[in-house]
């Protein structure tokens, strides 16, 4: 059996014992200014002289002793015996103690007149103006940004004292292969070293990453040992192995002492933290996310509380556009989408799967729901972590409605243009009142044969159906998928798999059995519900089913027999307010171009011949060709 | 007489030509992904092979084919002929096509029982569940973070392609010395060009800094030649002096096209642009604070349009805690410090003086007064750009009252505890006020002898006095400082320099009037204000005038002779409900530390003895000593 956590503690109490149990080790460096952006002062550090370091002057004109001046006027305008022209930047000799601006100067011969006296110090920059010797520059622990290095560099410094810290990094698990190495079944990259690496040299961290240990006790000891030695902390990544755990954890207490192992944090609950001669070991589990959530929420707190300055967190407001929920009794940390439909701020939670890395890939940001919290209910204004800078929040669109392989295709050929589609699943009846709501940008949908009837005329009544447009993506044959080749006849005699209700492919059954005039009871597996198309082919596949409805790609790309029932449109529906958008504007030349159009004839089953088309829905429930007159402008302008 | 600029362009015509005129030079470079962070994909990144390679467990149980299990029930349990026991992460072997948790496993005999049917695909990361082969992993364009990295060596990464620029800067200028040597009179350290490449380094541009350039036209075209040939953008960077700005446009004229010199931008106006040989040479102004404002408003939109990933902008909401002008007709950046008083973000601007560098160092933020702005009302909600951490906000502290060097050396201490200080100086009045609208942290002000009059019982009326705590500073001698020891007799006929109403200083000199019997109308120079103390000591050393009103430590400072005519309390006032904000409790240490007793001692004229003493104000307007009970409790708490 499997180890299980006798007990987990708290994040809060996790992140106490962390960052109370190690004293700062107080290292520090010199480096070279030009590389101290980033870094941490480890002293204040006091100017060198005064900046500027005598008087110079703000302005060109004259400079002058202000004693001189007094009473000058219009009525009594002064010639002055003792003056110097000087212009921007020039010293003031010590003598004088103003300038007097060129524009009120009136010369006569080789001497200046003047209407008017000068106060003392008038426009001139005195000593010290910007920075007086010895005065405080920056204090310790400040965070050098580039600015400051020129700060820096006018105030007489070409290396400064930071803060560093050694930090070496062990990747233990004898299912690992190093970076560069193709791995075999069963292996991986041993990848989040090198994310652990990275992350903990933005700081200033002086890494080092040993080679890989196999899951061998003593080997893990030894290579422990060593790293505490020579190192301030030590991260230690853990095999996705449930033994590689038990190892590290043996080894732990066989050289000092187990702070904890398991804390209530998803993903990331198997982390570790060891105390060996007096120095943190941090356990780093092996899913990439919950990697990732252990650094940022563990080593990053750490090396802040010694003074450094981890990644900066940039929180932004998002109203969830989707329901979150979570384990109560777990601080969750989930990668979210944030975009903005209108005026408002929407965050989209992605899958919580910590083996998903592209999961961070594709978000901007996450979002952190406290252990008490069992969710939150879509609308909810909720605090988001940007990853990104907050331009790509203009840059995310989302669509809500029926998801088909060909929308993927889409995404990937606009995420290359830099416009990220977050997309789900919930099917066409969600996509409709998601577009009523104003809670996407886009639905995509897959559209039975016109006009559209089953539920669809009550629905739309709902909606005002001129304002939606309608960007055909393809044509879809649906139809009956089996390895036999069986059709409609075979329906009630073999073992079907079917899809979950308001699918489109569901629709299609429901449709072809009410038109055959076979009772659904009747079917064997009428009730076996997989999620969509390609479980009904992988069921199929596997001998789980014989026949289900599944359309002509996914069942070719499985190697399934396929015979069609009906042809169906996708179609990507959007309001006509943001048609005109620059970014729809982008997505309709996408679906235009050649490229996706070999992308999809590439991969079967569709129809491409009406590509692109921009159709409205008419009253009676047909999409009619050609855009609307109203629709025209924005596409002429596009 | 200096060349004027005939036509300044707008801000935005200037960003429009600078961005259209130059194609990306679409140079790039293969980097070791650990050294990839911060920089932008070259090209898209499709995955090498999936991920994972094969089917995997994703729970500890055993693996079975789904259409074994079918019919299995509590009623009908099934003993499996054909099954694995598998671990998390284990591959599934392919006969097989679903995992049954361990829990819902019997084991009977070598045999394991279920009582539930499998459906196909259960608890299995399928082969592709993170990642499929070719597809997309980042588009170019993409800015790869740090937890990308991980992902980009799971996917099989060791190196990626991204986009490249170099960039040649050129430091010019006669009066400049090396980074590291120390600058005589009138000579700086060529410090822009260092920060010029820090800032650009940050994209991943490959910066070249060349030698300094004197101011000789013939030198200045020979290292622009050679540094156009070389690169793909040129940063020229142009002395304080008028002349060298002119030499390098001139230059630039002689070698291909000058695209504008000027823009009506503060800081920053001399910006020039040309082009040579079709590449982009900018030209930077040679005040540090308008360097900055060119490198961020126009290198890094121009490095933006070639796909680089400049610094992102992270903006929050802050009401302006003080006015804010502006010149119509000039886009402005100003500094600015943003602090939390209560639940509000305050803005609070710095001076705009473009030598200025402690300016920005001392900021954690930029405002852009947009050019038809004339300004802003206190209190405006505004928009502004941090430049450091959002946690910088909480360790911002606003002082509003009247200043005094004692309290610089304070906010020196304090900073380098972490806490920055932003104090302004509109007088004690103003400070009482900003108590009273909370629009303050606490507020600096010198009292006269007590009781408080002069106005003040009018002004306590309307704050509620007892919820006001005042810290001790130290107490101040004011007195007649002169160059010849002229005491309050000679006030009639010496000529006086005074200073603004409402500053302690004024306020004793008029006590001191009214007292002696003498009209302000009889005191030559009654009328002639200055700024403070510090100014009044200039006056009179350079001769401006024979006699003012100044502290003992001023006075000293500036070599004067000094006749005390009153001792005033400098003290910190502060809300009685923020005394327990362990900033407060940080601050109070500090006063009361030994260093800021030596540090006050050492500046002359001060009083120390009642140094760090908590006092409040009671109903007959004397400061009382010891705190009131009510304070006591947060006392003990620090």
């Amino acid at each position: 059996m499997v180890k299980r956590y006798l007990e987990l503690r708290s994040l809060a109490e996790a992140l106490t014992l962390l960052t109370t149990s190690f004293p700062p080790p107080r290292r520090t460096e010199r480096v070279p200014l030009m590389q101290a952006a980033g870094r941490v002062a480890a002293v204040p550090i006091f100017a060198k002289y005064s900046v500027p370091e005598v008087n110079i002057s703000a302005m060109d004109g004259i400079a002058v002793r202000s004693r001189d001046t007094v009473g000058a006027s219009d009525w009594n305008p002064l010639t002055l015996e003792h003056c110097r022209r000087v212009n921007t930047g020039n010293i003031i000799p010590p003598e004088f103690d103003a300038v007097v601006m060129i524009e009120d100067v009136w010369e006569s011969g080789d001497r200046y007149q003047i209407r008017r006296a000068a106060i003392p110090w008038q426009h001139v920059r005195p000593a010290g103006e910007d920075i007086k010797e010895n005065k405080l520059v920056i204090p310790r622990g400040h965070l050098i940004r580039p600015f400051d290095i020129g700060a820096l560099a006018t105030y007489g410094f070409s290396s400064i004292e930071v803060l560093a810290v050694n930090v070496g990094i062990i990747p233990t698990g004898s299912e690992l292969v190093p970076l560069g190495v193709h791995p075999g079944p069963g292996q991986v990259v041993e990848s989040n070293t090198v994310m652990a690496q990275v992350f903990l040299s933005q700081t200033g961290a002086r890494c080092t990453r040993l080679p890989i240990v196999p899951d061998d006790p003593d080997l893990i000891r030894e290579a422990l040992r060593k790293a505490v030695q020579e190192n301030d902390l030590v991260v230690i990544s853990a095999g996705s192995s449930a033994g590689t755990r038990d190892f590290t954890e043996s080894v732990i207490c066989s050289l000092g002492e187990l702070i904890f192992h398991g804390v209530a944090v998803k993903p990331g609950k198997p982390v570790m933290l060891g105390k060996i001669e007096g120095k943190p070991v941090l356990g780093l589990p092996g899913y990439p996310l919950a990697a990732q959530t252990v650094l940022r929420e563990f080593a990053a707190p750490l090396l802040k509380s010694w003074g450094f300055a981890p990644a900066p967190k940039y929180p932004v407001t998002a109203k969830l556009a989707q329901p979150l929920t979570s384990d109560p009794g777990f601080d969750e940390f989930v990668p979210l989408f944030v975009g903005r439909i209108g005026k408002t701020l929407y965050g989209m939670p992605h899958g919580k799967g910590a083996g998903v890395q592209m999961a961070t890939v594709k978000a901007n940001g996450y979002t952190h729901i406290p252990a008490p919290v069992e969710g939150y209910e879509a609308g909810t204004e909720h605090e988001v972590f940007l990853t990104t800078d907050p331009g790509s929040i203009e840059r995310t669109f989302f669509f809500t409605g029926t998801l088909d392989p060909a929308l993927e295709e889409l995404a990937n050929l606009a995420h290359d243009k830099g416009l990220f589609i977050h997309a789900t699943n919930p099917g066409n009846t969600a996509g409709f009142l998601a577009l009523g709501s104003n809670t996407c940008h886009a639905a995509p949908l897959v559209l039975p044969a016109q006009p559209l009837s089953n539920g669809y005329p009550s629905l739309l009544k709902s909606l005002a159906i001129e304002d939606l447009i309608f960007i055909h993506i393809a044509g879809i044959d649906m139809g009956i998928a089996s390895r036999d080749g069986l059709g409609i006849a075979d329906l009630s005699h073999a073992r079907f798999i079917n899809t979950r209700r308001d699918t489109p492919s569901r629709t299609v059954l429901d449709n072809l059995l009410a038109t055959e005039g076979i009772d659904p009871s009747k079917v064997n597996g009428y009730r076996q519900e997989v999620h969509g198309p390609p479980a009904v082919a992988a069921a199929i596949r596997n001998g789980f089913a014989d026949a289900g409805i599944c359309t002509s790609g996914i069942a070719s790309a499985s190697g399934l027999r396929f015979v069609p029932v009906a042809r169906e449109d996708y179609e990507l529906a959007i309001r006509r307010e943001i048609f005109s958008d620059p970014r729809i504007a982008l997505l309709l030349d996408l679906i235009r171009s050649p490229a996706y159009r070999t992308i999809l004839k590439k991969s079967g089953g569709y129809t491409i011949s009406r590509t692109g088309m921009v159709r409205c829905l008419s009253s009676d429930l047909t999409l009619t060709e050609g855009p609307a007159p109203a629709v025209l402008p924005h596409l002429q302008q596009i």
